[in-house]
């Protein structure tokens, strides 16, 4: 019998935001792999850190952080043959994602290398997108709103585009792009129903206005969310 | 101690999908709310019965199946006044949303009409977008895709305009929109890109192609999600 490789979404931060079946998947697994930095810990690891018992084979996929090489072929080529293996001799091995493994994730470097001669199951988890609206109160769209997922990292005629023509726009991984993100948002005249969070649902977790997010700067994962109803909702 | 009203995402359909958190919430509170249909079973509540321990006072909030009427102010009227004599006598209440509570979810109208004068809490769920993409094993979006989430209940020309410019759509609650949705995939030379799933991760979960969709129809809960570079993560 050859294992099987999940996707395994562990959720947003929180570490009750894992669903029951990962749960189970996360401490059943021999083999635990995950995206970590080049030094320092791995976010999939420690969100589910109270859930380890401790004893399994553990494989982090070390990313050097360099955006001109990314993604980093010869390591996703390495780390499926580690993986692969594994579920050769017939071991489960469970890849921890942050948030959902097919959201906007890294797993589908690995899931391209090894679905086609490995069974691979992937096991849904809570989005950042579903996170940061519960932590914000903010509805995200409801009946034949138009929701708009894009990344800050788009050029500023791309940001605009896509969040001219919808109803709702989450733009993620705000990080270093915040102030190209607020200037879009201005010309908008969108600013006033943008709000901000950052690290939803983890310990750090904080949701601010967007001029004193302005002021700080925002971490990598952040998230803007705007409708433009605004609460036309209450 | 006035009690809290809590937004629970009981995640996509397989009761194992709901977070460990909701999982505790819902085992917790006295008293259960959901949406349900004029008759019959209500599906959010189907979807935790196998999790509950049968001795809850249940509110089930039915809502007459005519679309002209939705969102029908009345009920949802009547369903806050109900929850808020519960909270007031110091009662959690926990209201049952399938998938996400903030992703077109009802529970809005809900949040709308208690948020001001209770304490509520969103707890959010796996939503049915992550839900129907690890079923189809096809990454939703990465890196700098933008991705549109399109209801198809939009017009063909709105439908087209949403979808024209993105690189990633999930077009849900496809139903009886099914034939207009092919014919505006088949116009964007997108068709081929398209998968379809129904109840994902239900007991009557089924992915078909477009063409045995077509002739079989598609139920409410339903969605199509297209990939301009179809499997280019590959």
């Amino acid at each position: 019998m050859t294992g099987t490789a999940y996707g395994l979404g562990v959720g947003p931060g929180d570490p009750d935001l894992i669903t029951v079946k990962a749960l189970r998947v996360l401490r059943d697994a021999p083999v635990l792999a995950y995206p970590a930095p080049d030094r320092g810990e791995a976010t999939a690891r420690t969100i589910v850190a109270p859930h380890l018992p401790g004893t399994q084979t553990e494989i982090p996929i070390r990313m050097p952080m360099v955006a001109s090489r990314f993604p980093a072929r010869e390591v996703y080529d390495w780390a499926a043959r580690e993986l692969a293996a594994h579920l050769a001799s017939g071991r489960d091995v469970a890849v921890l994602c942050e948030g959902d493994p097919f959201f906007y994730g890294s797993f589908l470097y690995l899931f391209a290398r090894l679905a086609e001669q490995h069974r691979v199951e992937v096991v849904p988890g809570v989005s950042s997108l579903t996170a940061c609206a519960a932590v914000l109160g903010a509805p995200l769209a409801s009946r034949d709103d138009v929701l708009c997922v894009v990344p800050a990292t788009l050029d500023a005629s791309a940001l605009r585009a896509a969040i001219a023509g919808v109803d709702a726009a989450a733009i993620i991984k705000v990080g270093r792009h915040l102030d190209k993100v607020i200037g879009v948002l201005e010309e908008l005249e969108l600013a006033d129903r943008a709000r901000y969070v950052e690290h939803a649902t983890m310990a750090s977790e904080r949701c601010l206005d967007l001029t004193a997010t302005r002021r700080r700067g925002a971490p990598y994962f952040s998230m803007i969310l705007v409708h433009k109803r605004g609460q036309a909702w209450r």
